[in-house]
């Protein structure tokens, strides 16, 4: 009766992680064609809502369950740093159609790989947690994790190098300079996720 | 001979979510009045301040007591997470009288309306921490502040789009959009502390 | 057999204190004499990298040990807050290079001064967490880096407010605004440390 209450988080950690790497996946497209038109917006929306119902389904699980897999407030910390991410994805799709960039620069593409790849090593990192025979495998895409960040941070430190030295308007300077720093805050947030996931663990080992 | 000290964490929370509703109230006056003169600085500030002795109170009160009525670092973090509300609205005020703002956008309006919102349901949250058979009462208040801290990015995000589709010069673009977004992350602060007394309510469940 | 490795981790942190309150020393000397030529980048890279060499080896030294002189998760974030100092410091000196700064404002100088004092403080603060009969001391050290934060704050709102009212240059704006945001964000990284370590000694006391 209890055991299944526990897989319940893994499960929802699981769509939690998924929902994400979709949303990077789609966020990465609509960037390649530079398209962030009303729909698409309202189609990150949706996905970004869902995120939410599932983080509310943790903490409603957490609510009627006694004995948890890990500490409750590390399921907890995890289901709020998991929609951290997804918010940030749905905040860069936003901005991309507020600002009106009709033409995303490369940064902006390159960076939207990394978000897409960083995405899919959190996925597997999440879906390992679930057995702690995978741990050594945890670890490792901890440290992909980590690598993409430092990916994201290089690409983003050129892009900010470039703009300055090459838009002279300055309103486009401002735009662009934050699309890259919301980039660089979703990679940010992953690491923050993969950063939990090795303190619980170092916890439970 | 320990349960009054018990009582006086949740004495010391009610004062500091009672400091911080004024100062939400106080700002929002100031907004409507578009009044940001040196004397509405230094009154905030001496709200802030009082709010900082408040928050080492606890503290103190921490370090002679054996006894808590939850745990010891969620009542710093609690403490600690208050003080970044208060810290925000006075930063606001700040930032209007020294970027000489002499009128208020109606969405700063807005949005000074919605942080006092969120700061008196954060009263009610925190008053019901106090008495465990408030359990329901204060998820309720924890829902509210999610839905005012929604209501509040809306409106940023629909102030910035007016922003850059309106304002030509670059330096009051800068303005208003950091006076946007401490006003959000305002609403965001309030959001947290909700979010660690639904945490506090999970664990002591 | 355990113990050695208890000290360890004091060890690690006193590295860790140690190669931040050098990185300021250096920061601060760049400051002053406006050099952020490629090499002193790279030198700062390069302590940022042993920085993250030690953060790394505390977690593993974490893996390893069964017994540690406070909890594990504190001790955890102490090695991550840490690092969000560094990589602070090192941001400041990429910026200052991409931006191409020729002349850093008298308010650079005082803030990095600022920097630098905290961070020796900090030093101090750590190297007494190893013995509990130091913990007044640890205590003073955490109100004077209080103190110095809020130094840092005032100067950053004299220097903004400078700025506003004397650069034209809309681009300018941006850039030495950010500078003196990062250099704000540092001292507060501090102050992070500072309260942790506080929160470590209220859970230990």
């Amino acid at each position: 009766m209890l055991l299944p209450r526990q897989d319940k988080f893994f499960d929802l950690f699981d769509k939690q992680a998924e929902n994400i790497a979709k949303a990077a996946e789609l966020y990465h497209q609509l960037v390649e064609k530079a398209d962030f038109s009303p729909e698409k917006v309202r189609r990150m929306h949706e996905m970004e809502h869902y995120g939410d119902e599932l983080m509310h389904s943790t903490i409603n699980t957490l609510n009627e369950t006694f004995i948890t897999p890990f500490d409750r407030e590390d399921i907890l910390a995890l289901a709020n740093r998991l929609d951290d991410i997804m918010d940030n994805i749905y905040l860069l799709t936003k901005r991309f159609h507020l600002y009106k960039i009709s033409q995303p620069t490369q940064f902006s593409k390159r960076l939207s790989s990394v978000i897409e790849q960083t995405t899919k090593a959190l996925q597997h990192t999440l879906a390992a947690l679930r057995n702690k025979k995978h741990m050594k495998e945890t670890q490792d895409y901890c440290v992909e994790i980590n690598r993409l960040e430092n990916e994201g941070d290089v690409i983003k430190d050129e892009a900010i190098s470039f703009l300055f030295d090459n838009e002279k308007d300055p309103i486009m300077v401002l735009k662009q300079k934050e699309l890259y720093e919301i980039a660089e805050t979703t990679t940010d947030c992953c690491e923050h996720v993969a950063n939990l996931v090795e303190s619980i663990l170092v916890k439970n080992n």
